[in-house]
């Protein structure tokens, strides 16, 4: 028997996008958590969506955002709403005093996503972005052999993708490639998980330099479809990113060392939900005759205790919450921030680089 | 009982380079050819390789190079020489009516390559470079996958990467980092497999432009260590190659068409030398919450039927040969040739985005 009552984390959800359902599911999961309230631009579609997604019959119901806002049980807000309402509904949301859990792309611009932290930061509030993937276990594993001097060595080069093939119906209509609402289309959803593993596996170094990939993929409406780029930093690593809504569901991230290199192609949504893995060889060589490979690489297993990535996001955010609410403001923890602000540093200087004709964009 | 007497073609190998070594086991191997004669720049040299490499007690044993490529006795000449070695020797292989295996990168720039082809052409002799992989039966089970509209659709996308750590004494005294001997350096060793790949999966249609990635490595002498670049079709398809002398050995390739992916980590170099598999997927999705991938990618495998990739390339050679032999000069494959061509292309013209200040080259 625990000494101390474990604290259950009030989510309100913000909004009732697809991505919302998944959210859900690891609120409900998660032991520390509990929907606590649901709001959308109508009760019906609220009700229907708290039906829907197994919402405990005692959270409340809201036709629109700012109530929710208000409402004194409600500890974390999870906003999936389109980008380009972020600054609005997040920055508001911290000056209700409510922690935030923010659909990625955070912000449509680097400024818009300085109010929002500037909101969190003075308003006392957790600030967490929607990125589910360095929650799973695999992930620390991955963390460990990239750190591991021996087997990786130094990092130097970090390759990434993350494409799939839009249907003809979200390429028309989808929130995502609507100027209006997600400006950064392809860049800011798909290319948003290239930027941060390349980030992640580069320690959150930020580059120096950005320089898109000519060859980019812009809607009639201006949206980015697909791009790419290389990121380059001051002690000569180097990455490239490519992202697309335009072709076959296809991920990858290979980070390569002076001594090592990791390779998994599903990083973002594992190919299985109770074990992900990945590969990674270290001092690999060939053969005398140069036939085959000495040693081989290693498959690596990270299993996940029944504990799917999503939930363990939202497990850690609690768990912040909760330590914030017994400690005060002086537990935030502003790393995730942080993170959240690099990876939109680097999708802006593409974009920029895109806009100006494929040219370096520095990173200030 | 075959009617007909199988023809066996007799190598001459001109330079005892280490990658000699695996192509004279490839000689030995292949039953439709032998090693009839060696040449070094000394006896000694020669007779040495000869002995370390089982090659056969009948061969003749040259002390430079000439005299082998006037021997009536030798069908085709084996070229692993410095690369700008090659037009010389390659060029009067030829006017000797030898055919020509020439060890990539195939020459310095496309002129010197288009001298050679010529030499071959106005002898009616076959050329044929060094790369091995597009032998390995995996290579045609791949093509089937890549041709297939349903499985794979439209390829749209292709990325890949050969990088290994050279020693010090390979970055200060191996052939491939001395301006004089291979002034290419990573981009024509290793990078010539990424382009190849590129090409390959590409069908062999040229990219539009070329740009270098800016960030590349060169060493004092002036010769590329590592280096990379985006190539740009005009109906739209792009693909990216990664080259390094300078990191842990990786390989990967990645093509993505509008309905499918195939991926694989040792396209150049099996891991294993008795089979070879590679991942592909099609039409992927994510189930409904999305947690995980639904279909997930499948892993084919290729066997060799105790026939490795370079055995077959030269029984590929040895096979060709043997039709000039008996059906005369219009029997010539030119498309080995053409294909070599056009990896040289892509190489000098990354070269020269790189020269340029990483600015798009048009491929003429």
């Amino acid at each position: 028997m625990s000494l101390v009552e474990p604290i259950t984390i009030r989510f309100g959800i913000v909004g009732c996008a697809e991505i919302a359902r998944k959210v859900s599911r690891a609120i409900n999961l998660a032991p520390n958590a509990q929907i606590a309230a649901v709001a959308s631009r109508s009760p019906e579609k609220a009700g229907a969506f708290a039906k829907a997604n197994n919402v405990p019959a005692e959270a409340k119901i809201y036709g629109s955002y700012e109530p929710l806002l208000d409402d004194p049980d409600i500890d974390v807000v999870y906003l999936p709403l389109p980008t380009s309402l972020h600054l609005k509904w997040a920055t508001l949301a911290a000056q209700k005093k409510k922690h935030v859990l923010l659909e990625k792309p955070v912000a449509v611009t680097v400024a818009e996503l300085d109010q929002i932290l500037a909101a969190c930061e003075a308003n006392g509030v957790q600030f967490m972005d929607g990125t589910m993937w360095v929650h799973h276990p695999r992930t620390a594993k991955m963390r460990e052999f990239l750190d591991d001097k021996r087997r990786f060595g130094e990092l130097r080069t970090i390759q990434s993708c993350f494409t799939f093939a839009a249907p003809e119906s979200f390429l028309k209509d989808d929130i995502r490639v609507k100027p209006d609402l997600d400006s950064l289309g392809a860049l800011g959803d798909a290319g948003w998980y290239g930027v941060r593993a390349i980030l992640w596996a580069a320690d959150y170094h930020l580059p120096k330099t950005v320089v898109a990939t000519p060859g980019s993929v812009t809607s009639d409406r201006g949206v980015i479809l697909a791009c790419g780029a290389s990121l380059h930093w001051e002690d000569g690593k180097s990455a490239t990113f490519h992202c697309s809504f335009l072709t076959h569901l296809t991920m990858f991230l290979t980070a390569i060392g002076t001594q090592g290199t990791l390779q998994l192609n599903d990083f973002i949504i594992p190919f299985q939900e109770h074990e992900a893995s990945f590969s990674t060889s270290s001092r690999a060589g060939f053969d005398d005759q140069v036939t085959r490979w000495e040693p081989g690489p290693r498959q690596e297993v990270a299993g996940i205790d029944g504990v799917p990535q999503e939930v363990r996001l939202i497990e850690e955010m609690a768990r912040l919450v909760g330590e914030i609410k017994v400690g005060g403001a002086g537990k935030v923890d502003r790393e995730w921030g942080a993170r959240s602000r690099k990876t939109q540093q680097v999708l802006n200087a593409v974009k920029e680089s895109i806009e100006k004709g494929f040219v370096p964009v520095e990173i200030a």
